[in-house]
């Protein structure tokens, strides 16, 4: 798997951050999560935490054992599920706020977040995750060309309510970029690397998606592979 | 169904409020939020959605499908999913804060609460609800004796894991009661209602959950019933 160094080799950061994020490649959560961190500047360092391992120093930090996990050791802080972290990156670092506006425009940032890591997952990220990655790397059997078929459709109907989204405003939850947007790229990127985005047909989220592709906190994630899967050719492009 | 009087009949109410909350008797995530408002003080009226009838008009309010759905059709507003709903009231109603504290303090409310959300709700209350109640309602077939075994064990272990937090915690999340103790009564309940959870060896956290349930916000929660499934004596009683 191609990460990006370990904490030890980012030498230059190691000095002004104190964050350590438990994740793995593919995990939509973590991506959520750093995604945030990248739109507000928050250093950190990545830590490969493969949560099907189980290992009994994970459990004790996060006995869910789920992805991801933020850690600050110096500050023995552990803040663990994406939407606990973002509140809390929300709630303690001003720059560049992710759910902002009026009580009923948080309200809906929070309902396509919600949206996204629920629905979107259920349907369309968490199955492409199982049969694509789970069951290569972990019980070694082939995917259920069924399951990948209906997965996709999902994706192509979900898709169609973005599309419709997008129809009325700028980004998905209003007039700016909010976390709501953040977590559709989470989860769409992951669905796109596992070959279960059919673009064709959807304009505006392909139009939305690519923007979104071009911002510096998307780069280093569209630059991660697992060796073991290679996305699609088009999967770290801009233009698609 | 024995639910609480219809909008109309709340006569005294319908002048002072203004929310209707879409919900169904034994729906955990529903019951939390009636637990927040019932903890803050906040008048709503009670509209019986089955969300498993997939009603248009329903999923024209909530392209999700689920339910906890909160509306104010005088103000336009539609919150929708429990956790969205539960920000906006924590954020618009000053009264009784149940995400309150630091930022670790509400980190550790908010995950505790996802933890019941997910983690409790996968592991025991989807599955009783799925076996007690939707193939009794829906499907006319009887539950499966394995599944409703494994869901009390998970219970089981589940509670070990409140009763070591309240070992060393008054409330679930810290020194004082928070959203965390709602999501947990709210869950906890719907599982005691379906026959799931054995008290036997779980003293804290039935010392804990008997507290709550003298509490005026649960105390209307625990005398309704859904008739075609009776709970077992003790669930509403608060010595039990």
């Amino acid at each position: 798997m191609n990460l990006p160094p370990s904490p030890l080799g980012l030498a230059g950061l190691t000095l002004i951050t104190m964050w350590q994020l438990y994740q793995f490649a593919l995990c939509p959560f973590s991506r959520k999560v750093r995604l945030l961190m990248g739109e507000k500047g928050i250093g950190y360092e990545l830590v490969r935490e493969y949560p099907w391992e189980r290992r009994d120093e994970f459990l004790d930090l996060n006995p869910a054992g789920q992805t991801p996990v933020l850690i600050d050791p110096d500050r023995g802080l552990t803040l663990i599920h994406s939407s606990v972290i973002c509140e809390f990156l929300e709630e303690t670092v001003d720059k560049t706020p992710m759910i902002s506006g009026t009580a009923p425009n948080r309200a809906e940032i929070r309902r396509l977040t919600a949206w996204f890591d629920e629905q979107f997952y259920m349907q369309v990220v968490g199955p492409l995750l199982h049969e694509r990655m789970e069951k290569r790397l972990i019980h070694r059997t082939s995917p259920d060309g069924g399951i990948l078929r209906e997965a996709m459709r999902n994706a192509n109907q979900l898709l169609d309510y973005i599309d419709w989204l997008l129809d009325q405003r700028n980004w998905l939850a209003g007039s700016s970029l909010s976390l709501a947007d953040l977590a559709a790229a989470a989860h769409i990127s992951v669905a796109d690397y596992l070959g279960g985005i059919d673009w064709r047909g959807h304009e505006q989220t392909k139009r939305w998606y690519s923007g979104l592709k071009s911002r510096p906190s998307f780069r280093p994630l569209l630059s991660e592979k697992m060796e073991i899967i290679p996305p699609p050719t088009h999967y770290d492009k801009v233009d698609f």
